[in-house]
């Protein structure tokens, strides 16, 4: 009996790491749509997805004149291992954003930067510097490119997308056709203009 | 002994939930220190803290004349979530990085948006604007801002220090005072500039 006595206690305790193991795998397969699906899912939907906003990023960049905006590009996780690996082209699920605000000049900058900066550079040079400082203003639009190489294969694998206020921009209904072309110098690296800032 | 051996069996299942809750408790002892708290002691130990680069971005800004950079702010878990939540001031662990690059002219960026800006404003504005096209070129330097109310009550509750080619800068040794009296100014955002850009 008292052998018996370990047998249950041995198939008990085989019994509890079968159940937590089990327990495990329906958890892992009720999580098992990644980020990148489902951000891919969100953008095909006409929503933005769920926490690009703090996406890394991967360069900033300016267009001046009538335009006058200063922009950043984040990638998700996807995106981002292929910038620091180099891999080419983009694995299916790497997603590109690029946010913009209007440059707006910042006074409270330049009167902070003004002691620091007439010391580094002198006094001439300031005067010419200071009225130059910018700061993001009000924010434009939101541009994303999701990469499926099968889905969207006509244009390059990307899905062009471009979002007003939260919501898709009229003429991004069939719009992946004109962004592609925009974009098909930069076909060497898979039509993506954007180089990792280190 | 039926009796005994379900004894045993209860023991044992016992037994193990404890030893499972044990483990799981000294799991979380050894990495009870925060990420906030790491970021500080790396940079408190003159490196660059880990995974800063994957901060999420504040908001972007730019200084024309000599200095000519591209700027990005970017935030610890910490200073996000007071930035969106807009807690004031910011909480000790709050850590906010900028980083910049030289502002280079883009012929590439400048030849890719000439038939799409053409399109939506007209060649005469075209001209004016796209020589106005400039992307992150080589990095300058890193600043950080690094709330710890107590340890840094001199200096409005922050350290300021800045990394030059992934080292303390030679000035940053007492520089926090330099730093700290430009920063005054904005004593009523807990002497952070930079706004949370939407």
């Amino acid at each position: 009996m008292e052998g018996d006595a370990i047998m249950k206690v041995r198939r008990f305790a085989l019994m509890l790491v079968v159940g937590i193991s089990l327990v495990g795998a329906a958890a892992c397969m009720t999580t098992s749509i990644s980020p990148a699906d489902q951000a891919e899912v969100a953008i095909s939907s006409g929503n933005l997805p769920p926490g690009y906003r703090d996406w890394t990023l991967i360069s900033i960049a300016r267009l001046g004149g009538k335009v006058n905006d200063l922009r950043a590009k984040l990638g998700n996780d996807v995106a981002i291992k292929a910038y620091r690996q180099g891999t080419l082209p983009f694995p299916d699920g790497a997603i590109i954003t690029r946010l913009a605000w209007k440059a707006v000049p910042s006074e409270e900058n330049n009167d902070a930067l003004r002691p620091f900066l007439e010391q580094q550079l002198g006094k001439a040079e300031t005067g010419r510097l200071l009225v130059d400082s910018f700061v993001a203003g009000p924010a434009t639009n939101i541009q994303f490119m999701v990469k499926d190489s099968k889905k969207w294969a006509s244009t390059g694998g990307w899905k062009f997308i471009e979002f007003d206020n939260g919501k898709p921009a009229p003429q991004a209904e069939g719009g992946e056709k004109s962004c592609y072309e925009c974009h098909e110098p930069a076909a060497d690296t898979d039509y993506v203009f954007t180089r990792y800032a280190q």
